[in-house]
């Protein structure tokens, strides 16, 4: 074990504050990553406040890694000291289960083990995240970072980047289909960027007129005011794809109007409460309404691999770690874009 | 045009009545239905009492409808005076959009007509539906009816047979599958017949104790009690599909639980109200949760012959016309096993 340093919360009311603990000595299979940024998940903020009532205290956030690697078991094959490395949301799962060996270890049937607040079947006690100065994983759970990329703005392509990525794959977003996005934020922004380069025509809806401009920029063939009953009924059964990025309470009927018949609008934003489907929406044009959660290790290399070849990366604001829990209350207002990345040389300041 | 007798509601609020009117001579792609059963749809009650807010009247409801032709005009070939022929929920749609040309007339982008309450394209006015002695249909909106089995339980294969088969096929139902039926009610028994006689495992539920054995019977492999919290985790995360034939409001996501990942959970049933879907739900395992809306006319006439291969017809109770708001009252009260069907000889006494 080695006393490594981070920030916690150490309970739900209380601000994030620098906190040390122990982590694992690198393991036959495991690298050692000193952690240069990491990016700051709405989850992250749930977590620290316990708004899902399920946070192991002290909890370490962050499951947006990047940094370098800085020592590696005898086992590895695939990393060696110095090379760029990344951690997502997941650091293990059983391994064993169907999920899992068709490479969607996000739905890992026993449960995979987070990054942060999970109980750790390695070292005992749960987890702890990427607002710390390292992080101790099994290669298999490690990604490989392109070269090409400014590194803090890969940061965020650990979970935003895969949780639209992942449904993009999954639905066939490219040429000649038509892809809306619903809501410009971490997520949102990164579905934008994503479904562009895929070749799909992109619509973005966005309830801010201030954000016409950046979703164009950011690559949207055309940007939809939901506010405005007409504009939104242009786009009435055309879609076959939707990536419903909003977190908060929304009328998602209005949205499943406008995909085609057989087409999926797909939820990769949580809100708290349960969503009301009129079920005329879905029966009308046998429309499918589902979910996404995160995506798999291999899917979530391809991803990278994929914004290294077109140069995607994530919009951020980069911020010192003693500035998080200010960074918590400008996510809140939504004013963030649109990722807020922690240099974690800070923490040594 | 020539007269028709039939029963009709005048208005939401009295009892059908008997009705005279005017149905078109056949022209020349026109069969003349002589309609010898109607089957007795949750819909007619909705269209009767103007519950959808959408109802013309006089209203003459009924979609389930087989009977006896007894012309036909010069081009049609696919059938001949004395062949006994069915008509489902359509009478006609645009023919040229991509859903028709896809035999997906069900899901015709302009709409396609009812076999009651819609525009009538053709003579003008509104449609007339089953509750009548006759009817006359474009033969390509005319089902041939397998020779060998019992009329009158052939009628609810034209609504509540092939509302299910539809999407039993769409989302492969067959060996190795397991499918769930939500409610035993007249879509719901169909369900339970259909998946089973496709090879999949059934496992009905129902909030009926006094359904269970009904159930087997239909050819559940097995049945569970919805109110019984253990015996329905006993099924978790298991079904490839679920069909939820239930129309009044109930607990979705206690049933999105049960889908397999990547699976689907389709209704079927309408209920008046939204259904509230927890994102996590579906989120959790990439579930699905869709709508299907009756089927084209292709795969009506698939799940005739396989219904004929099968020796499958619904459970029906032959009443006369004239106990049609007894039938009413006793639907309401789902005190109906599992479908009414109309002796439209009781219209002639």
């Amino acid at each position: 074990m080695f006393t490594c340093t981070g920030y916690a919360a150490r309970d739900a009311a209380t601000p994030l504050a620098p906190f040390t603990f122990e982590r694992r000595d690198p393991g036959p299979n495991d690298v050692l990553i000193e952690i240069l940024y990491c990016g700051v998940c709405h989850s992250d903020l749930h977590t620290a406040r316990n708004e899902w009532q399920n946070t192991v205290f002290p909890a370490v956030p962050g499951h947006e890694i990047v940094g370098r690697i800085t020592a590696v078991g005898s086992d590895v094959t695939r990393f060696r000291a110095g090379d760029l490395a990344g951690v997502g949301c997941m650091v293990d799962s059983c391994r064993s289960c169907p999920s899992c060996q068709e490479g969607l270890e996000q739905y890992c049937t026993p449960g995979f083990t987070g990054t942060y607040n999970s109980p750790d079947a390695v070292s005992g006690g749960h987890t702890y995240g990427g607002y710390s100065t390292h992080i101790t994983v099994s290669e298999d759970f490690v990604l490989r970072i392109p070269e090409n990329l400014p590194l803090p703005a890969v940061a965020p392509l650990l979970c935003a980047g895969i949780t639209t990525w992942s449904p993009l794959r999954n639905w066939g977003a490219g040429p000649g289909r038509k892809v809306g996005v619903v809501g410009l934020g971490g997520l949102g922004h990164m579905a934008v960027k994503l479904a562009h380069a895929l070749g799909a025509h992109v619509v973005l809806f966005t309830t801010s007129a201030s954000k016409i401009a950046d979703g164009k920029r950011l690559g949207a063939d055309e940007v939809v005011l939901s506010t405005d009953p007409e504009a939104v009924a242009a786009h009435a059964e055309s879609f076959d794809l939707i990536v419903d990025a909003v977190a908060a309470q929304h009328d998602i009927n209005l949205y499943l109007g406008l995909v085609k018949r057989d087409g999926t609008l797909v939820q990769v934003g949580a809100p708290e409460q349960p969503l009301p489907v009129a079920v005329f929406s879905i029966i009308w044009r046998r429309r499918n309404f589902a979910g996404s959660l995160i995506g798999g290790i291999a899917e979530t290399q391809e991803m990278l691999d994929f914004c290294g070849a077109h140069n995607i990366t994530s919009d951020i604001e980069i911020i010192p770690i003693q500035d998080i829990e200010k960074a918590y209350a400008r996510m809140l207002k939504s004013d963030v874009k649109y990722r807020f990345v922690i240099d974690m040389a800070s923490l040594k300041s």
